[in-house]
């Protein structure tokens, strides 16, 4: 089943296109290979969802934030790619978690990134390589930001 | 020589094959490039070595949990290639040190895991490009987290 | 115009080559891709701009730093690649920023970088995909660390 039917299937809603955080562009292509921006949980009407995950917000709240980021990274492929069905799967992820000092649960806040792109691509499609590490703030205090490397098909 | 021998000639014990931490896959590859995923130190039956380096952990025992990761990096690269000898070099890595906020020694501690490599795959494959950086908390506190990406023969 | 041309105009200065930091190369190329090391702010004689953003130093110094990263990468690039006009364009660029807990403009300061890499190879070329994080401390205290994914004329 193509990305864009599960996408419907699951009644997913994107958030509006991401405005752009700085001087670089959400998607370069070179060959076959998709490299995404560092993306956050946009919300739309430039909200985020923002926090210290194990201070600010729970790991459900953080497992909340992971999913949105990847219904924004939805958002863009669909807009520069005009087709999530070009995207043939996923390579690897980058992901950083807003994390208290005593916070250890980085890879289960990620996996609410990780269940979204295995429900829109597929179990082997939308699995890919995956580091997910914390940092002690993030860009205008967002809970979660991930970047991206997808393979496309030629 | 081949990374084969050499395991064999510095007598290294790899660690058993890392339980999955989430919902990724240990390896990727997308034409000859190889992209493993973030690894801990791991040293079998689900343990890890742990703690902030330059507070829990002195400079030598981050070395070692660096060099502890690189093992269990040979252990996936062993277990998904078969043969460590599809490996043709190293190209970069991306290195995580769980560090105490004044802890500045970040390329040191890492040096435990290139060291390892260079034995491994010699001075010319076995060193790649790299960046070494600090963040306050990891998965599980692990003391190192280490992603690679390897370049096969084809 | 060709960068080599564009550093010749601005009247820019690129620091010496960076002393290696490690058991690591300054750049790997696989196929028409080169991966940089993490550089920091350079500025010769073995010295680095340091400090935490946020806190030891303001987001204009902290812009500044990122700037001075910039050139370091260029002046690698060029010692690697002979011409600067070998690079086709920036692919993908990972900046920390060594930042005070409570400080969220991380874009911000990465814009002294990535304006750089816009005045030296232009709009097209120059602009990159880009993710910017924070850390709570860096190799040797330094303000800021960039890696860059380029593409190379072939």
């Amino acid at each position: 089943m193509s990305a864009e039917s599960r996408i419907q299937e699951l009644e997913l809603t994107l958030p509006p296109s991401v405005p752009p955080g700085g001087i670089y562009k959400p998607l370069v292509i070179t060959g076959n290979i998709g490299y995404l921006s560092g993306h956050g949980p946009y919300l739309g009407d430039d909200k985020y969802i923002t926090g210290r995950v194990g201070e600010d917000l729970t790991l459900a709240e953080g497992q909340q934030a992971a999913r949105q980021v990847g219904l924004a990274l939805l958002r863009t492929m669909k807009d520069q790619l005009g087709d999530l069905n070009k995207v043939s799967r996923l390579v690897k992820t980058l992901a950083l978690v807003n994390s208290a000092d005593d916070f250890y649960q980085q890879p289960q806040v990620i996996n609410g990134f990780s269940e979204l792109m295995k429900d829109v691509f597929g179990e082997d499609r939308g699995i890919g390589a995956r580091s997910a590490i914390a940092t002690n703030t993030l860009p205008g205090n967002i809970a979660v930001e991930i970047e991206l490397i997808i393979e496309l098909i030629q």
